[in-house]
């Protein structure tokens, strides 16, 4: 028998995702108790999370298991992740015995691991994580890696079709907006295909150069024809794209092209300050009644401005609230029972 | 319906609270089971704990429930607790969305934010604890703000009462205690109201110049007036103060009127180093029995001598046991039943 | 009636020790469910740790109970460890006061502890442990000190019983391994105790100089008598020692006679940077199936070559897994009970 890992929604079936969303759906209702006593999840976070950290937690708990928050570097020992490395160095541990170990303790392992630097050939590839998946016995759950973060994508997905019902060729818009660092791709990815999956005509509004990697861009449109949906089409122009949009999912990303370059990407970067979500923009959405999306954390009145935020078209707050849910329906689809 | 937050021990009515303690008593006879299943309280700690944070999440389990501990800036992202601020620099979520989502995975929330430096006109609005609870669909505990220890106060209030039996006219002494830095003034005004709420004769002993808040010390009369009990008196002679006393609380704090200004505050605590409690001192209380109070962490030989901590006198020990009894209390009375 | 703490193995009789030996092998097994209910563990990390947090975590839930996670100086308050000092520089809470309330909050308290330089004399009294166990009502257990590892010894002991099945007058190696840091000696001390508490022949291999403290040599060679067992030798080849071994446990210390001399220890070590468990030594064990232990985290390549970790001699992984099972009967044992 195999493990089944969650490193990418797409390495599960159409079907399998549509039962894991219909069984949030029912979680989300209150009508599913217990499934998850006596199960450990063990979390690894090599980044800082809150809502990850807190939903998985809380999900763990509410259907009778535990989750146990480890952080690495702080009160855990600082992990290798080169293979054959000779560690006479800062690192104490390998992931190869943390992986095999955790997977003796917990019946999951859920691990959040960032870009470290370097170039895109080498980030894209998601070392640490398909490390800990290869090397632990128990299934892995991706929490956000450079190309994935799929717990959000399911998340989007259940969002869309709560907020809109009828998903299938609405105008689905994600918008690149400025921040002071260059932020990875994985979310904005993850968001596409969420827009993807549920049949929608997709628009990516960035500026020029700001590109997202082609393979993930063909994967988008590829997804998008499997559900029977939408076009995908990119476009430099912010508020025409955002019109008559009956979603706008905002994130800001660095340019694939330039990963790794510090430099480059600020240079480009101040070209495009003035990208930003506003009320003006989303007074242009179908009936002024688009909705506005975002991972959280947000940068406020820089990606996105306050009266969006604290307005009634916004929608981050309960696309967070659907992070709990789903998770709980992956949680105990995958280590659990349902009743 | 609005929710019910417990910010400060007197936004509750003196019925609620004499309703909470006698409620705390019975928890602590272990005559009550369960009532915080299924019950997430999602804990925010800007500030160190020990005690907080361990009795609040044993509370927690000890009746079926389940705390999340949270560190912004450390495991999680770094907070901005300014309004309609562009967030551009360092802070990567606001406030707001923090409670927000917080409030959708628990069904509490529980905040420790000490001042921030600025100036006391600032400090004292309490500003992050009261936007959390703004923002926060559920009910938000303070565990320590600039202004208020209500948790401690209650605390406080169940040891006094339990210690003393009938606290109405005892002697209740708060003296001051010399500290290498100048601490936040919410510990002693929350003592003082405890001593209040019991209708106990209230001495404040400190050196001259060591004012509390002026509207603090009036709440702390009027509160004991309203207890059907005791003067408030201030006096700068600490063994005078002391003697006949039936409780001594110690405990350090930074001149309200000298707030922010470190130099001036330096200056000021060197001239009053002596400031000790001492099993001397002890020894005067009344009948040679008085109870020796601290909140903990307490800085032996410094704010209290190793003699009166280890002595029998010393209830800080009972006192922060209590913490676990009426914060149990709280959470049962706030978001779960007593059966 | 007093407490039962748990900061050495041989605290405990031969068969008390005995008896959480068959109770882990029962809990292995799965036949021990719940009785752990209601209880907490309070668990004070003063160093990092990855499996003994997550194993004791997990025990604790698994049997229904709570593990608290503190980490002083980081998430909770900077902790003193002298006696009688006066307290006016950077720590805020004394051990005195953490282990007095601790034990209030919680059912047991376990403490990690490692060594904080200065000399040998003073680091081998454990002070820290030991003022936990002394100021806690309740029982403490050792999660790692300055002597001993004692969870890391019941766990060997308990893997060499299980993967050798009679184990008196097997051959067990020590081997000494060459690492960046000079590590403390709590681990090889422990490993050597377990093997001599199951009776086998032992044989410590390390580089002339490299000496264990002597009163500890002397418990193991004393254990092994008491065990109808062993012979105790200490030699200074590696590869000769390994012949025809039944296990090999690799693991670096710095010499108990240079201790807190890091100069004069660099220079010594660096005499030695061969000592290295390689897949050649595992050939010439006994059949070529000796097997292969540590304590882990091992540095790859450093302590223990990649062929060997990832090889089928290699235990390593179990032996962290039987962490879990002992430490559950150990916490069954101390505050549970067993049905």
């Amino acid at each position: 028998m195999t493990k089944r890992d969650f490193l990418a929604v797409e390495d599960w079936s159409y079907e399998e995702v549509e039962a894991l969303l219909a069984l949030a759906t029912r979680v989300k209702r209150g009508e599913v108790v217990g499934g998850l006593e006596r199960k450990v999840l063990a979390m690894v976070f090599l980044d800082p999370s809150l809502r990850t950290r807190t939903s998985f937690e809380a999900g763990m708990f509410l259907h009778g298991g535990h989750a146990v928050v480890l952080e690495p570097g702080k009160g855990s020992w600082a992990l290798e992740t080169e293979d054959g490395v000779v560690m006479d160095r800062d690192t104490v541990e390998h992931v190869t015995e943390a992986a095999r170990v955790l997977g003796r303790y917990a019946d999951a392992l859920a691990v959040r691991a960032f870009p470290r630097g370097g170039d895109w050939p080498t980030a894209r590839e998601d070392a640490v994580l398909r490390q800990f998946a290869r090397h632990c016995e128990k299934p892995v759950i991706n929490l956000e890696s450079s190309r994935r973060h799929p717990c959000q994508e399911l998340a989007d997905a259940f969002t869309l079709r709560e907020k809109l019902g009828e998903t299938r060729g609405r105008k689905f818009v994600l918008t690149w907006a400025w921040h002071p660092k260059a932020l990875p791709t994985a979310v904005p990815v993850s968001a596409a295909l969420a827009a993807a999956r549920m049949g929608m005509d997709i628009t990516i509004a960035a500026p020029e150069g700001c590109d997202l990697d082609p393979e993930d861009v063909a994967r988008i449109q590829s997804l998008a024809r499997e559900a029977g949906g939408g076009r995908v089409s990119v476009v430099h122009d912010q508020a025409d794209a955002i019109a008559s949009a009956d979603a706008v999912y905002a994130k800001s990303w660095g340019p694939v092209s330039l990963y790794g370059q510090p430099e480059a990407q600020r240079a480009w970067f101040d070209r495009s300050r003035g990208w930003r979500l506003t009320a003006e923009h989303m007074r242009t959405t179908r009936g002024g009644k688009g909705i506005a999306m975002h991972c959280l954390p947000v940068r406020r009145n820089v990606e996105i401005d306050d009266a969006v935020l604290d307005g009634p078209q916004s929608v981050v707050v309960d696309e967070a609230e659907n992070r709990l849910h789903v998770q709980r329906a992956l949680l105990l689809s995958m280590i659990g029972s349902v009743r």
